[in-house]
């Protein structure tokens, strides 16, 4: 699995030709590319050389040894645990020599550009923002068979803890923003899941108002009459499912109905549109259409792609330049949502696949009513 | 209280000659940085102007004009949530004018540094890594007053949660490394916390030997003998907590006997040198030669701050040429650990303040048996 993923990665790189490019994953720097290409999913810096080879530098040697694959690994400590030292070190050709051209992605910060270039005078070091990053994020895009199951896994586990969830609030044995949110994190992980995709939002009528409301879920009450929205993913074999339900309890005002259906009106005319051929930027721009003609504004993308990040190619949004055309292996959400600082928010999101046989939904969250 | 830290930084922007400084809080490059100047904590950039003035420019408004304080606060979508075109924009005096001088932070990526760059021809702009945000590091490092209680009060809640994760254990209704985690998220919201401080680590014996477990928990069995790892803290008004408990069941190897003496003999010679005035290298060092001694190394740092970072300044550890004064307000972890892949792992970290009257335990972890 991972052969395949460097050696196209190599192949760029000859293209390119650089001698090779290195990948760094820390606190600061978060890139799911070591994962995809190694299989570590922490704390390392990952070479790929133009050869094919491939030289991981982890954090937690131990861990790196069980888990990932690579021809070499070096444990960091050999490098003073200092990025600009290991590659300086390790961008070298057989013979020991440096390349003459070699890569660091786009995000590493300017200081540490300017160090690395002292430590390898001679070297041409590109670091741009279209660079190796975007050339596996591109590869990413278009999931495999192996990773297509992994999602429908995730998003499988996804539509039982929407079940549950459901139920829970039907019931009232859910009636807290935390015990929705610990509901979500506990069955996630009984039915086999790494855990949450991402920080779970429980945001009860109080602070559903937010798009991504702070502290993302609280002591607070589900009780109450309102907008409450819940919006979270599961992470399998670190690829996570992206929903939101929206839950509308009580009697609710002529605002909050006119933004229900419009959300709904949202979530169906994109749904429509998003099928093999189509562009992502066309897609959003007829969700914003419908809203502007109401007088609302959508303050966040329509959707996008998932995979080993919750936000990945395809992006779904207006405010590119140029969309993307919709292609099979392409896995995506569409969350089409409006918010209101009285009325508070609804949004509702659901993940798709783009197939051979046409696109399929994978998940069925939905906006929930209670009276 | 926000006020003073800005004329802080003000007074410093002016000593450097700097016009004005950015700060940048988004998903790819975290800093608490704004929420410690504004309040703010999701994503915005924050300009602070040599005259103490400060624009907040948030990603989401509502919620920013809720919780944060700022002279202005600009939505991103007016800058085409660009941060060249934020920065461009806005890096100007009252007259309108460029500045002649600028800094943006240390981990701006060097593709976005050239951007910039581009848009303010003739603006000298500072990117280093020395910078603005060591500057508000420096200013972090000594909690005032409210700090202070803000740490007491989250140490205060990790104890009560120490003591049920003990309790779950010894009366065995704790039997799972998901029941411990979640365990720990419910109390900590129910008692006032944000939340946890960062990922809540619970690694059974099999999963112990890893510095940081992965996934941090699973549905794993904490029922087996062997040496089992909990690693967590709570947030309250932002500031984290962060301690160890090692949980010991069963019958130990011999080398198991070692590693457990061996971290509390360290445990103990590091709290009883951490007072004022002490240098955190001599003790990081101090530590280093007596595991040494037994032939076992310490693959992570003795030590570290914490407050709205669980890692800030004064960092605790030998890889650094210099070490830091220990001085009243510094508020700090003790973790001293030793790994292995068969016997797995034990850690024992607590929470220390130095203050007028000496140096404080603010929290009570421990290395708990049960037979």
């Amino acid at each position: 699995m991972y052969k395949k993923r460097i050696e196209k990665t190599a192949e760029w790189l000859k293209n390119q030709g650089l001698g090779c490019a290195v990948l760094e994953d820390t606190e600061d720097r978060r890139t799911s590319a070591i994962r995809y290409l190694s299989g570590m999913n922490q704390d390392a810096l990952l070479f790929i050389y133009s050869t094919g080879k491939t030289v991981l530098v982890p954090w937690d040697e131990n861990l790196a040894r069980k888990i990932a694959q690579a021809d070499e690994i070096l444990p960091y400590t050999e490098f003073k645990r200092d990025f600009a030292t290991a590659v300086s070190a390790l961008a070298t050709g057989e013979n020991g020599s440096p390349f003459s051209k070699i890569e660091i992605s786009g995000d590493t910060p300017y200081p540490v550009y300017r160090e690395i270039s002292q430590l390898l005078p001679g070297v041409e070091i590109l670091c741009r923002k279209e660079g190796i990053i975007d050339q596996i994020d591109l590869q990413k895009t278009y999931k495999d068979t192996k990773e297509m199951e992994y999602l429908e896994k995730a998003c499988h586990i996804t539509d039982r803890i929407l079940e549950g969830l459901c139920r829970g609030f039907e019931e009232n044995s859910i009636k807290t923003e935390l015990e929705a949110a610990l509901f979500i994190e506990m069955e996630a992980r009984k039915l086999g899941a790494e855990g949450s995709g991402f920080d779970i939002i429980a945001a009860g009528p109080k602070r559903s108002f937010g798009i991504h409301a702070f502290p993302t879920f609280s002591n607070a009450s589900l009780e109450k009459p309102g907008l409450s929205i819940f919006d979270f993913g599961v992470r399998y074999q670190g690829y996570t499912s992206d929903v939101t339900l929206t839950l509308v309890r009580g009697k609710t005002s002529k605002k909050q109905e006119t933004m229900i259906s419009l959300v709904e009106e949202a979530y169906n005319l994109a749904k429509d549109r998003a099928v093999c051929g189509a562009d992502t930027r066309e897609i959003a721009l007829a969700v914003d259409r419908l809203f502007e003609k109401q007088g609302y504004t959508m303050p966040h993308s329509l959707g996008h792609g998932i995979g080993l990040d919750v936000h990945e190619s395809p992006l779904i949004r207006s405010r590119d330049k140029k969309g993307t055309e919709l292609k099979e292996g392409m896995v995506f959400t569409l969350e089409p949502g409006l918010y209101d600082p009285e009325a508070g928010g609804v949004r509702l999101e659901n993940d798709f696949a783009i197939t051979g046989n046409g696109p399929r939904v994978l998940t069925n969250s939905r906006i929930l009513r209670i009276l």
